[in-house]
């Protein structure tokens, strides 16, 4: 491709019109669409893994980790899933329209809010293809319009996917310019899309911290999920089976996932009793303990966490752990150390436990269960497009509400202002 | 001042850390705090026209123009004004830690939203000092820190409502910091203000259009108000003498706010019967009208509207008029040449204006009122910090609500995840 910013200049004019369309069309013309590209997706098995043959040989011979090559599969089972997503996507209420609070004013008028699409949605991740039908049904569902570049090395993938997304628009008889696959592996393309202010509502990264990081240098509002340090504090009151449980579940149950334990707080009076049970468990599991002076004094045997601990997302077997000296002190070092993402506190004393939840500034606070339940699925949203660590439009994670907002209703008759 | 970077730096960690101590402040210490400020207005009469004299001096030695030199005036008017203005949020429900739809999910978790502050607020603003004591007023009751940057030809006037405002935090035991003015005149200090990403969570200018863009290059999100390019579109449906009223109100009532009319679009069917009555009751009240083609061939004295009028927030006795052919061609209007503020169908049919309401992108949309109506007191927000044409976060009016997000919270007794 040779003029990368006049193609993208057309995809984002075409997505904006498109926009248009599908923000009108009814709950049934939406859900033809995501049910007749479940089908297609169905019909194209063959094509899919073939092109995703040419991906995956392409990316061994430029070397890709084996990690990466295996996200980047598309085979029976991973298609399943993706067609079961549409399905649970398909079942959502649609969020679009609803209008909420339509009280009587003073002045005679009534005035509501309207659940609305945001528009243009331009959504950039990696490697797993699957994100290119989570993302377009997501979209689709809520009545916006979106430009999907995923990562070069399954462009031919996303291309097969592409085709059976376009199979369900025109199968409904909506625009086919309301889900654009960037059709360049070109990184030029991703620098256009983010100067596409009149034509891209907001831009949604998905993928590594780098990524983010250059998404968010657009002056187009961006959905985004940097990383997930979390907490669980075991407080003085409590329960110490359940405390070691919790801890354990939301370390171990998952490692490479934004919502697995990253730091461990303990009450200095817990410490003697919990501290032992904890590094037995973890040792069992394989996970690497780093400790603060007080946590070592009880574990000798453990490492020395240092400040960048406190701070750092391990992502795999290791967990920091530090003792202190009661709730203050662990509302202070989340608020300081932590990433705003989950944190949980463990406990049975009620003005502890409320505290903990009013003053704990993250996107998700909890009380007596494991960081690991934070997602779409397990709060009733459905299917999410990622965790927002932002403040502003949306915390936590992102469901079909995310992708909305709310426009005032008015209704009046013949009313004039006389101020 | 010499060193504005390292003030600014100041500033923001202090009011991070104000922004903890004030969000889990309760609703009786906040009010304690913005009755104490309203008594400290009432009681620095004196020394707030003398601090004002001195602005308005330097402002008339400056040359600054009489509009600008009359926002500027601070009498027992405007004070008394801002005192109620105290009082009306203190009267306003407490929007913080509310918490909705805790309902129970599969897992034995139960899981809502509680509405929490959003932290540290800029607020940078042009010449009126009123907005100090409604900037301050607003952020305190919704539990955020601000720091406000008034205008520099307001400096000394600033300072003296600073001082009150400090004495109703001190009054309450709240943190000094919690609410600070920057005391430079400086304009350098903006630009720092704009690079505090770690200690500012959202920017909102107040000003003109040059203001707004300058504080959009931050990377800190912004809650703006750009233009309101406001429409009536008279629909073929509409009672002639509702239209008329209608638009003569959405005009006239106040020229120079957002909310005020600029371009009417009226059904060809409409236009024989609506124009001339119009055109002379827009004759009487001074306002002078530019017409597309058609609209001149009904009403051939006035001028001829280009494509630049259809885009233009005349915040003056100007008016665009355009006869388009029904609805589709009306909202396809609005959405191309609007600036998504507020719109309005003036109509009796029941589809149309169902249409109307739904697909107009714009943050108010109305049946059968006027356009001046669009404000956070009409909408029963109460005092609004400005009007958002933004769609992320918050759109329209923005009140208590709009300086606030919320949290997920989950309460539970044990549960592990196993996936």
């Amino acid at each position: 491709m040779k003029d990368i910013p006049a193609y993208m200049l057309d995809v984002g004019r075409a997505a904006r019109a498109a926009s248009r369309v599908i923000a009108a069309a009814s709950s049934a013309t939406k859900t033809n669409a995501l049910l007749a590209m479940a089908e297609a997706l169905d019909a194209a098995r063959g094509a899919l893994v073939e092109a995703n043959a040419l991906d995956l040989e392409a990316a061994r011979s430029d070397g890709l980790a084996q990690p990466l090559l295996d996200r980047l599969i598309l085979d029976d089972r991973t298609i399943d899933r993706m067609i079961e997503g549409v399905r649970e996507v398909v079942a959502l209420p649609d969020p679009v329209g609803a209008i909420r609070g339509l009280d009587y004013r003073p002045s005679g008028l009534q005035v509501g809010r309207m659940r609305v699409p945001l528009g243009v949605i331009g959504i950039i991740y990696e490697s797993r293809p699957n994100v290119t039908i989570d993302a377009a049904s997501l979209c689709l569902k809520s009545g916006n319009a979106c430009i999907l570049r995923g990562g070069s090395e399954a462009i031919r993938s996303n291309q097969a996917l592409a085709a059976c997304i376009e199979q369900g628009l025109v199968a409904a008889e909506l625009p086919v310019g309301a889900v654009h696959l960037v059709q360049t592996a070109d990184r030029a393309a991703v620098g256009e899309l983010l100067k596409l202010t009149e034509y891209v509502d907001v831009l949604v990264p998905r993928g590594g911290k780098g990524l983010i990081e250059r998404v968010a240098t657009s002056s187009i509002p961006v959905i985004k999920h940097l990383e997930g340090v979390c907490h669980v504090y075991i407080d003085d009151s409590a329960d110490p089976d359940m405390a070691v449980a919790i801890a354990v579940n939301s370390k171990t149950e998952k490692y490479a996932v934004c919502n697995a334990l990253e730091t461990l707080l303990v009450s200095a009076a817990m410490a003697p009793t919990v501290l032992p049970v904890l590094a037995a468990r973890f040792g069992q599991a394989g996970v690497e303990l780093r400790g603060c002076e007080k946590t070592c004094a009880v574990l000798p045997d453990i490492g020395a966490a240092n400040e960048e601990d406190w701070t750092t997302e391990y992502l795999g077997p290791i967990l920091a752990i530090r003792t202190v000296a009661g709730l203050d002190e662990a509302i202070e070092h989340i608020n300081t150390y932590g990433s705003q993402h989950t944190d949980v506190i463990v406990g049975s004393d009620y003005a502890n436990n409320r505290r903990f939840l009013k003053e704990v500034d993250s996107a998700s606070v909890m009380v007596n269960t494991s960081t690991q339940f934070a997602d779409g699925f397990e709060f009733g949203l459905g299917a999410e497009i990622g965790i927002s660590t932002d403040k502003l439009h949306v915390r936590g994670p992102v469901g079909l509400e995310g992708l909305t907002t709310e426009k005032f209703v008015v209704l009046g008759n013949g009313e004039i202002r006389h101020r």
